[in-house]
This record gives C-alpha cells, structure tokens and sequence, in this order.
C-alpha cells in the first residue's frame, strides 16, 4: 500500500485490493482537509470526487486514453494520483501547483480551461480525431458536473454526440444537485427523477429518460462513493463501443463533517488558513460585500430592478437582494447566454435587470450583449465582479477582457469604480440609464479607504493636480492607488503629474480631452489586457479630437498570465508606481530632448487649468 | 376579404371565414414568390410558415400578447399581417423594409437579432416581466425552427423555462427537418420520431418525449400548413396556464414547386432577379468559391485536415470538401460554440480543423477561441465569410466586429487577404502553422482581378511606392482597391503615397513598422468597426516602438449600421476613396502648417525606401 507522495500514476492503482483502495480513499480525504484548508482552493467539489476518480485511473488507461475533466478545479484528486501529491504545499502559489489541469504538469491533463461546460465538446473532437486516426482503441472520457450540464455548450455537445451512435465517447455525469449552491431548472428536476430508478449496481440499465430521448445510451444512477459499483459502470461503458453517459451521484463535501453540513455552498472553495502568529484583524468589506449591500438598497427603492445570476448567488453578492426580493431574483444556472439574454427579455417588459457576473464569464456572452441587449438599446446593468487580474485561479479566470470586449458595443457604457463610494454612485448611475445597457466593473478583494476627488471636469474626477502640466496620467478603477503613488514619485522628479478617474471609462468623457489639451502627455493606466482597452480608447479620442499629446498606455500584458497572486500578475505585466513612474520619467526626458511644437512649452508653476 | 395591402393589422383576420383564410394563405405565398424572386431575399423559410402565421395572429392578439420570431428572417408574413405588404417592393434596400424584424417599422415587432436560438430567452425574460408586474393576462409565445434549437442558448432557456411549471410560456417548434440544409444531431433524430406519434389534431397531447421529459408541455405533432389544427392547438396552448412546446411540422418553401424541388436548400435565400434590360454577364466566382476550391485541394494534399460548419456547408464553401473528404467534414448544427471547442479537440487529437463560419457568429464563440483554442494554442484555422459589411441583412450580419475581437486572443494570427491569389495563399500559410490558431477572413461577393505586388518588406506586400513618403496608406484585406485609388487621388494633389497590405494583420508585421518609420502619416483603412480595429493596433505599436508619424485610421462607425447595400454602409462610415483621400489632404495640410520635429522633413522626390 503506497502513501500518496508515492504514487507516481495511476498504474500504481491497478494492483491494490479493494480494502486498499478503500483505504486510499480514506488517506486522500484526509489529506485534502488538511492540505486544501491550509493553502486555500477547491475542497467540497475535491472531496466529491474521490472515489470516482479512483475508479476512473483504475478501469481508463490515462494518458492514453483520455480523461477531460469539465471546471477544472474537480482535479485534485487526479492531480495526486497521477504523481502530483508533493506538489500540494504550494496549491495556487507562484511558480506551484495550479488550481486547475495543467498540460506543463503532467500528460495526464489533456485540457486546462476552467469555464464550464466545455470538456464535452472537447471529448466529441478527440473521439473524432482517433476515429480518423484508427486509434479506436483508445477510450475518450469526459467528467462533467450536473450543474455545467445546464449551460449551452453542454447542449450543443450531447446534441452532436448523441448523433453519432457507432463513436465510442463516455460521459460521466457526476451528479452533486450542485454547482456553488443546487442546480436549477428543468434539467436538475430530470436528474433527480433519474436518481430515483433502479440502482445500476450490476451494470442494469436504467430507465428511459432525457438521455436516451436524445440518443445516449444511460447506465445508472451509480452510487458515485462506492468504488465497485463506479468500476463496474464505467467498465461496462468503455467496453459499450457507443456514446454513453454514466450517471455518478456524490456528494459535494463528502466525508468532510463540516463541509457536509455548509448548506449554503459545500465548501465549494475555501480561504488560505492564516499563519498562526499573524495577529486577528477586522477585514475590510470586499468590493462584492459594497455592491451587494447597495443593490439591497435599491431594491427597496425601485420596484423594477430584478437581478439575475448564472449559479452564482452568493459568490457575486446577490445574497442580500435576494432574500429581500426573492421574487425578483432569477438563477438561470450555468447559462450566461441565456442570462444576458433573459434579461434583455425582461428589460423589454419595461423592468430593469442587473445581471451579476465573473468578468471572466462575460466572455461567454458577448454576442448577447450586443445583438440581444445594445442593438435593441436595452437597459440592463451588467455588474463584472473579479474584473482586473484575479491571480491565483490561472489564467482563465483572470478578469482582463472586459474593458476591451466591451468598447466594441455601441452604447453601452462602462463605469470602473476606484473605491466603495465611486461603486455606490455608479451603480446608482447605471441604474438610472433607462436607454442604454451599462457596465459597472470591479476587482476581486477588499475595497481600500476611499480616495476623495479634489475637484471634476467633464465627468472626471481629479484626484490630484500638476504643478506644471506634464503628464494627464489616467486611473481606471482600482488603480488610483497605484497612480497616486506614481505621481508622488514623480514629483519627486521634479514632474507635474495631474491624476484623473473618469469613473465612465466608456464613452470617454469630455474632460479627459479637455484635460489631455493641457498636457504634454497622457498616460493610461488600467487592470485589463493592453490591447483595445481603455488607453487605446482614448489614444483614439484623442487622436480625433486633434490633440498632440503623446500618449501611453499601461496595462496587463495580452497574455495568459501564470497562476499567482494578484500583485505578481499585475508586477508581471510592469502595473507597478515605480516601474510605471520610471517608463514616464524616461519618456517624458525624451520629449524635453526633442521638443513638439504646435503646442506652447509648459510653463512652471501653471496648473492644469 | 381583404386584399393583402388593404389588412392593416391582425384584427383583419379573425372575422374571416375558414374559406377566406385559405385564399389568404393563397394569396400569400403567390405575393412573396412574385416579390421576392424579385427583391432577393429569405424565400424557403417563409413559404413555410403561412399557416403558422396566420393562425398565430387570429389566436394571440398581438402586439399586445408579444409573438417573438427566432432567426428574424422568417417574418415575411408576419409583416404582411401587420400592415407592411406595400414595402415588399423596396425589401431589404437602403430606406426600404427590412428583411428582418424591425422595432421602428411595427409595434409588432418585438426583437430584431437575426442570430438564431434567441427567442426563448428573450421569451422567457418577458414572461417573467409580465408575472412581476401582474400582466398576467399577457401571452409571450416565441417561434423557433427546429435547427436553431440546436443551439446551446435554446437549452439554456428551455431549462429553465420548464422550471417555472407556473409561468405560461408558449414555444411554438417550427419544424421544417431543415436549417439551412437538413437538421442533424441527436435532437433532429428525437423530432423525427416525435413526427411519427399522434396527431393533435383535437388538442390531443402528444407522447411523452424529451420536452415532457425537461418538465414542458408538449402538444403535437401539428399539421402546421393545417390552419385549423394549428389555431385548435394554439388556442389550447394558450389556455393550458404552464410552459407548453407546440410542435409544428411544416414544409419549406412549401406551395412553391421550384423551392419544393430544391433539395440543397429549398430556397433559403433567392438573389435579386437582374433587371430584365441588364446584359448577362459571366459572374467573377465569389470569395467563398475561391476559398472552397482551394480547400478541396488542400484536402487531397493533407489528409489530417478536417472542415467543420455549424449548420451552413454550402453557403461557407465547404461543399466541395464534403464531397471529396466526407469523413473529414462535420456539420455541427447551429452550435458555433461546439464548432469551436470541438474544434479545439481535434486539434488536440493531431489533426488541423478548418472551422468556416460567417464573421458575425463567431461572436458566438469568443470565449471559446480564447480559452479553449487559444490558451491551449491549438491549431484551428478559422476561415470568416461575409466579414465586413454585407450590408442587405441589415446590423446583426455585418462581420464588423472580428479584426476587433480578434485583437484580443494572445498568440492568435489574422489573415485578411485582398484578392483571390492572396486568398488562396494565407489559406495554405494558415494551416501551415502548427501550434497556434489562425484566422483568414474575407468579404462577401464576388473577387475582383488579383492586385500584384510590386515588392514586399518585412512581411508586407507594397502595392504603390510614394515618390516622396507623406503617407504610408495600410489596406486591410479587400480595402485594397479602395487604397490605391486614394492614392492616384492624392497623387494628383502632389502627395505621395506608399500602399501596403500586410496580409497577416494580426501580429503587426514588422515591415509596417519599418515603412512607418519613413512616413510623416500612417492611416489605416479596414472595413471593421474603427474601434480596437487593425487600426488601433498599428498605433499602439508604432507609439510602443516610438514612432512618431501621426496615424489616421478609418474604418466603419462603431454603431448598428442601418441596412442597404455594402457600399451604402462603407460610404456611410466616409470608406471611400474621395473621402479617405480629402480627409488625408487636410490632415498633412496640417501637419505642413506646424512641422513636426524629430524627424526630418520629407525630401520631395526621395522614395520611400
């Protein structure tokens, strides 16, 4: 019997017995509580999945055949059994172990994406690429929860699967009746009638339901705890030579007291354990806690707002509004599709939606936002919680694209907040915009002391004035902090620095062409991909309005950035006060060598106006 | 009874016999088959739903009770029976009716997207609108075709529409067997067995399949050129009080032999007839021919190559493929973000996917060809038809938004050739490359004589060498043709100007910034929204390798652009040649009012390079 840093794959699983397999199953769960409350990540669904992933290593042969797992954050448990157990000290850390699969790890990690839905689609082009290849012998298998089962993809991916009767593929269902909190809609009511039919225990088929309607073939429901029982299934379905999906119930949390009796989300995903000497401090609210304590408000105020998540409550801060306003809540599951879309209904019966969301997951749902929602000019109010650089998730939760998506939607108009206060009003704005859709954006993490505005000018906030007028540098949201930091150092240089944040980032403010006229440069500075954010936004603008300012952008590097914290993503990419001070300082030293003309010299001591 | 240019609304109908009706259903389909062979436009699917039509505005008492028409372009007769017959004439002309639904022609019209798998969730956002607000008297039935039910939104929003056993909702399946070409999937197979059972001819319920399975009500199959089974049916489903799916089989381009007999696509779409005066002129082939041809080539030459559609093989050019290699093409419905996943998994399986969609879907996709192609640096080439401006299908065709999108995706290429020789060339260098995506886009229509390169630098071809360099003219893709007649337009104004095509787009190539360098003016000119465009990149990269030229990039309004012919739409954003020229001359009119420095003055004569 091998102690898990021994395990160096899965062909070590093979020869055990089956109280020795019991017994592992016991040692990773131990294992997980104490390695996972430590470092922070993923445990209730990793806790879920123990036993079916055993099975699974033990009747496939990984990695040449396949194993796709959907949501990427199920793996742990694969991570330790196929050779990855020691790496569990540094889970999610810089340089460590990821969060998610990851193909520079091990050829046992065949996709890393951790938006959901997506590994069917993966598994129907791989089992059609072996089918080409004469490579039948090799079994494709994909792991995909009840709760990724309702978004689209999932649809799309059954649909071709199903249609294809003589292409072996094995989908294993595993059924928790959860994403973060219980699945919803038609789909869970199917599952839960399946969970009721006869138990698949000796490789009986089970009854005639959604899957089979569709074409699949159905073996279960399987009890996803009992390793036999799971190997017995999934045998019968590798050997089957057609689509079939296995379905696993489990239970999130399982063997964990604590996580099973979390009714709220399982420990879906728990927080680093803080060292024990550091001394308790009161926390600061997070930007989720400010927005979901003024929706609340609002709620109570307006009638018409309803809000809407995709399977994400209390993650993006609906608590509060929802149990005020339970009936102006909607959980439309994982299905961000028909979440923008569903909105953009509502908002034509002349209510106004706030549709919550990860940044991130926007993505899934550009088209709808501009065809469903800005081409029919209607008022939604999309809330993009996690915008920005995200860090230790990896690269695909990282928030970097929606200030850049988003300036392609005629319209539409997006608001970064810089601290609580600038989040309170612009979500207050944004709800007051009854003819256009709006975007209020924010990062993940605790909100800072909120930052005074000196004065304003065409929808712009001044934060901090030059002495002379040198450099117009430009926050966008959060990175106020950063740029006030940037002008101290500076003006240590000898450099005029006034620091604006135009809180609308989109359209661009009038102010901020005014203001650019004044300066011999403006510098941008934002937590979203370089590329067609903010900064080329205005470098446009001001570009059409004739201005001459020289005109630089920062922001993150258009990359996917490693799996880190949030500071080392945003280091990464130079969105530091010191290395954004020491690029203008260098650029602006340039400038004095070689002077533009058309423009008066900057005169010491005038401010900016 | 009325003529059709004397109805004015639905209220027309319902005093009409059943005799009457069927004269009207007559009279219709010989009014769309005499206009629109005439105007071009969307003939099958609207011979297909005349009955429907009918029976739906005689049941439901629109715009009252909301009618939502998924894929806007099967509204033919909806506008007919609500008081638009007399704009047939001008159908899909600048100014004239829109070949879709259209908010300002009708307050019968609901929802404009033409993007297929819509309506349910707008639907479904409605009704929920309508229970909140007590309206409850209100009906909300979408209208979708069995091929956009193949969509992963359809799923999202039938899941959760069957949650709400409560909420009266109305999904009336128009099933024609037929996107554009048949049905396929699992779906298409479950419908064609649900065909078979039970008539509901006296509002009797169908047997119990997948819709009855998800938790909906199902009522049919119904004879849907029947138009009293259909209003027995409707008005049954009307009253049911729950979400009910009323199954309709219907024929397209029914009661129109020619269409009837048309196996490839039953008239989905017919050409404007030439003015009987015109002379017949042999076509150029279109850029779809060309880029089909050479597919087919490529085939034979590399067996690992694989072509995938959502649900459009012949209208992307993929026919030939198909017939050659149909074990390497896969119709995967109207599901652009399996194509693209799926995609990705073939990719991962060894061989090189050839995804063709029209530029406007991959909208569909973004988050798809970001983290699941993209982040695993997969590689699939994308092939975008009808990229730019179409024009006549008005704002949701337009492939306006891709060379922005785009933009975004680290690591991904972008390929916009210009003529049919650069075309077939970019097609070969795409799937070429082995551990990145690619993207070949071009225009709809037909090409235009090949425009030789007099030279090349730096991976960009010189299509016109200034004689002194005041402007280096960068032209995206077909924009060729456009660019040099700038420049002989400026040339007689005593500028020079250098063209260059850089071909790949996406990275900028070197060579622009080299020739950049040697120009006092860089301007861009694409048929892509100006924003984030090719445009914005170019600037962003001379301004990061501290160029100091001024940039000028033109490109369309970043707005819905009304319908109306492709040059309307171009000339609309100022994308001709006497604009972009007149513009130019004002600006280095300017630029020789205040001389830049830094940089020496243009020699007159001294060439570019």
């Amino acid at each position: 019997m091998p102690q898990l840093d021994e395990i160096t794959g899965p062909a070590d699983l093979r020869a055990l017995s089956g109280a020795e397999v019991t017994e592992l199953a016991a040692m990773i769960r131990r294992f997980l509580v104490e390695k996972v409350t430590r470092t922070g990540g993923h445990l209730g669904p990793n806790l879920g999945v123990v036993e079916l992933t055993i099975a699974l290593h033990r009747v496939f042969d990984s990695p040449r055949d396949r194993i796709l797992w959907d949501t990427g954050h199920q793996t742990y448990v694969h991570k330790i059994l196929t050779g990855r157990a020691a790496g569990f000290d540094t889970l999610r850390r810089r340089g460590g172990l990821s969060g998610y699969p990851c193909r520079a790890e091990s050829a046992h990690d065949v996709i890393e994406n951790s938006h959901a839905s997506t590994a069917l689609s993966y598994a129907d082009g791989l089992a059609k690429a072996y089918e080409i290849q004469g490579s039948t012998d090799r079994s494709v298998v994909a792991v995909i929860g009840d709760g990724a089962l309702t978004g689209g993809m999932a649809w799309e991916a059954l649909n071709n699967i199903a249609a294809a009767k003589h292409r072996p593929l094995v989908v294993v269902v595993n059924d928790n009746g959860r994403s973060y909190a219980p699945t919803v809609g038609g789909l869970a009511d199917h599952l839960a009638a399946l969970r009721t039919g006869p138990r698949a225990d000796a490789g009986h088929l089970g009854p005639r339901g959604l899957f089979e309607e569709l074409g699949l073939a159905y073996l279960g429901p399987v009890d996803g705890h009992d390793i036999e029982a799971l190997e017995s299934a999934l045998t019968r379905a590798k050997r089957l030579g057609r689509p079939v999906v296995v379905h696993c119930l489990t239970e999130k949390g399982r063997g964990h007291r604590p996580a099973e009796q979390d009714e709220a989300d399982r420990f879906h995903a728990v927080r680093a354990q803080p060292a024990a000497a550091a001394p308790a401090r009161r926390e600061r609210p997070s930007w989720t806690d400010v927005f979901g304590a003024e929706l609340a408000e609002l709620g109570a105020e307006r009638p018409d707002l309803v809000a809407i998540t995709a399977a994400m409550l209390a993650p993006t801060g609906l608590s509060r509004f929802a149990e005020r306003h339970p009936e102006r809540t909607f959980d439309v599951g994982i299905a961000e599709q028909h979440a923008v879309t569903s909105a953009a209904g509502l908002a034509l019966g002349g209510l106004h939606p706030v549709v919550a969301l990860y940044a991130t997951f926007l993505n899934r749902a550009f088209d709808q936002v501009l065809m469903d929602v800005a081409l029919h000019r209607a008022p939604v109010t999309f809330v993009l919680d996690r915008a920005g650089a995200t860090g230790d998730d990896g690269p695909s939760h990282n928030g970097m694209w929606d200030l850049s998506l988003l300036q392609l939607v005629p319209g539409l108009r997006v608001a970064a907040p810089r601290d609580g206060a600038t989040l309170r009003r612009a979500l207050r704005e944004a709800v007051a915009v009854d003819d256009a859709p709006t975007v209020v954006r924010f990062p993940k993490g605790s909100v800072g002391e909120d930052i005074p505005a000196l004065d304003s000018c065409g929808g712009v906030d001044i934060l901090r004035r030059a002495e002379h007028p040198d450099v117009l540098l430009v926050a966008v949201g959060t990175m106020a902090t950063t740029c006030l930091e940037t002008a101290d150092l500076l003006a240590g240089h000898g450099f005029g620095v006034t620091v604006v944040d135009p809180r609308w980032v989109k359209p661009v403010p009038s102010g901020l062409l005014e203001l650019g006229r004044e300066h011999r440069m403006v510098a941008t500075v934002e937590d979203n991909g370089r590329v067609g954010g903010v900064g080329a936004a205005v470098a446009q603008a001001l570009c059409d309005h004739g201005a001459t300012a020289a005109v630089r952008t920062f922001g993150i590097a258009q990359d996917f950035p490693d799996h880190g914290a949030r500071g080392d993503v945003l280091a990464g990419s130079g969105l530091t006060s010191r290395h954004i001070a020491r690029t203008l300082a260098e650029e602006l030293a340039a400038l004095d060598a070689v002077p533009r003309q058309g423009r008066p010299a900057p005169a010491a001591g005038h401010p900016a106006h």
